[in-house]
């Protein structure tokens, strides 16, 4: 594995490549877990060469967020990228990705006004920004997005189609522990007890699907149902629970064609999200 | 000469060539004439494989602009096209480059508020937005625009580097006709006087540099030069001269680096404009 931290040298390196093999994108912003190397995975898979990037890129950070505080942890990652069968290691600097005033801005307008990116206003305008850069620095075949963030995907979808980025979105699905709780690192921070109540988040999606396919399209009583799922199977509480079109990310009364249920639930020390995307 | 009016036909024609020939890109609105067909010259020199592309771009024109009066003949840029040695004119519909509601805008935020810009807000908005996806579309080595539209050129060189868009971006200097007159299609509606007096545009410009050179570095004074030049050779009126830093755009007081010369003159049936760009 090489580690680049200049554009023009990522880019010399990988034009010989460019030429009859395929290249295969994962960005991250670093501290790299599971979700990251199951992407990357995904990428050694089905691309000649894979690409990781690790930029904690400041655009994306609102002023009163963790941007300092960021977790990172460059030689851990490097070990993790290069176990994972990365072939090239994109690490910039601020300076490299932001050597000069903008002379343009980028605002993601749709798909943004809900879930996470409703409490987080301008986020996803430098997730935007970011990820345009970096689609042009890398010139990547396949780029790699985990559903957990399922927002993401469908902001970085809709760049796509506005722009006709000429890359194809790999949306990897969540990974989760074989009792189907959605992997996270703030599992750790669930009591004993918690831990053992928390897969019915995944168990409420999953029943809400077979309510669906057995028939109930009634958006407000399948919300309902998942609410009492997680109320009795759980000692959380609801933060969220939404079901939207997808990837809209618009409010819906009926179930119809692609759609996202979305929740969030709050334990003692830990608030853990989940989702399931299907197409009815 | 092939024609193609989808995206996905051009995408796969030009895959092949990407390999080992490099492809130069020349976007126009069509209505071609010898400007295009000298960036068309410069491309087919430069490059393997030609391409150009005729769109009128609704989404830079204001409400009460003229998208729909915009003259149109799409079987003489045709024969132009192909006299100029075009390999491939891709020619889309409106559906085609926006099929569907946009999810993001781009907004040009500097370099826009002076010169043209100024009368025209929100025109580099479309103009960003159209050049991004016909980049993203066709995928050139080299894009292609000339300098008598300076502005355009210094946006498009800040939109390059905002994005990181892997292009090399070629400004092609304004033709001249033998006395020095920028080639434009308006010439011909000056009368026989003024044509005569219209070089002085070109000559003023000139002299301002001869003066630079000579250690005259005070814009106020420079301009002032520049007007008693156009006001003593000419019977049109001054619509604006300005010196600028180039390619910012920003104003000074001071010659220093590069900067932009730029007149606007209106003669009685049309309004003219000349440019020069020098490196101090």
């Amino acid at each position: 594995m090489k580690v680049f931290h200049k554009i023009k040298d990522l880019r010399d390196e990988l034009k010989s490549h460019r030429i009859n093999q395929t290249i295969g994108f994962v960005p991250t912003m670093g501290y790299l877990h599971e979700g990251h190397v199951t992407l990357l995975k995904e990428a050694r898979r089905k691309n000649d060469i894979v690409v990781l990037s690790i930029f904690v890129n400041p655009t994306q950070f609102g002023p009163n967020e963790d941007f300092d505080q960021y977790p990172r942890d460059f030689e851990r990652d490097e070990k993790i990228a290069s176990n994972a069968g990365v072939d090239y290691l994109f690490y910039p600097t601020v300076d490299e990705m932001y050597p000069n005033e903008l002379k343009s801005t980028m605002k993601v307008t749709k798909r943004v006004d809900v879930l996470c990116g409703e409490k987080r206003p301008g986020h996803f305008d430098g997730v935007a920004l970011v990820v345009t850069k970096l689609f042009n620095i890398v010139g990547p075949d396949d780029v790699y997005f985990g559903l957990k963030d399922a927002q993401q995907v469908a902001v970085i979808e809709g760049l796509i189609e506005d722009y006709n980025i000429p890359v194809t979105l790999n949306a990897i699905p969540t990974v989760r522990e074989e009792d189907g709780l959605a992997k996270s690192s703030r599992n750790i921070y669930l009591s004993e007890k918690e831990r053992l109540e928390a897969p019915s988040l995944y168990k409420s999606l999953q029943k809400a699907i077979e309510d669906i396919k057995n028939g109930e399209h009634n958006v407000e009583l399948l919300i309902e149902q998942i609410a009492q799922t997680i109320k009795t199977e759980t000692s959380g509480t609801i933060d969220y629970i939404n079901i939207y079109s997808y990837p809209n990310l618009e409010k819906i009364d009926t179930i119809n064609g692609k759609i996202i249920i979305a929740i969030a639930v709050k334990f003692s020390n830990a608030r853990l999200i989940d989702n399931i995307i299907v197409d009815i």
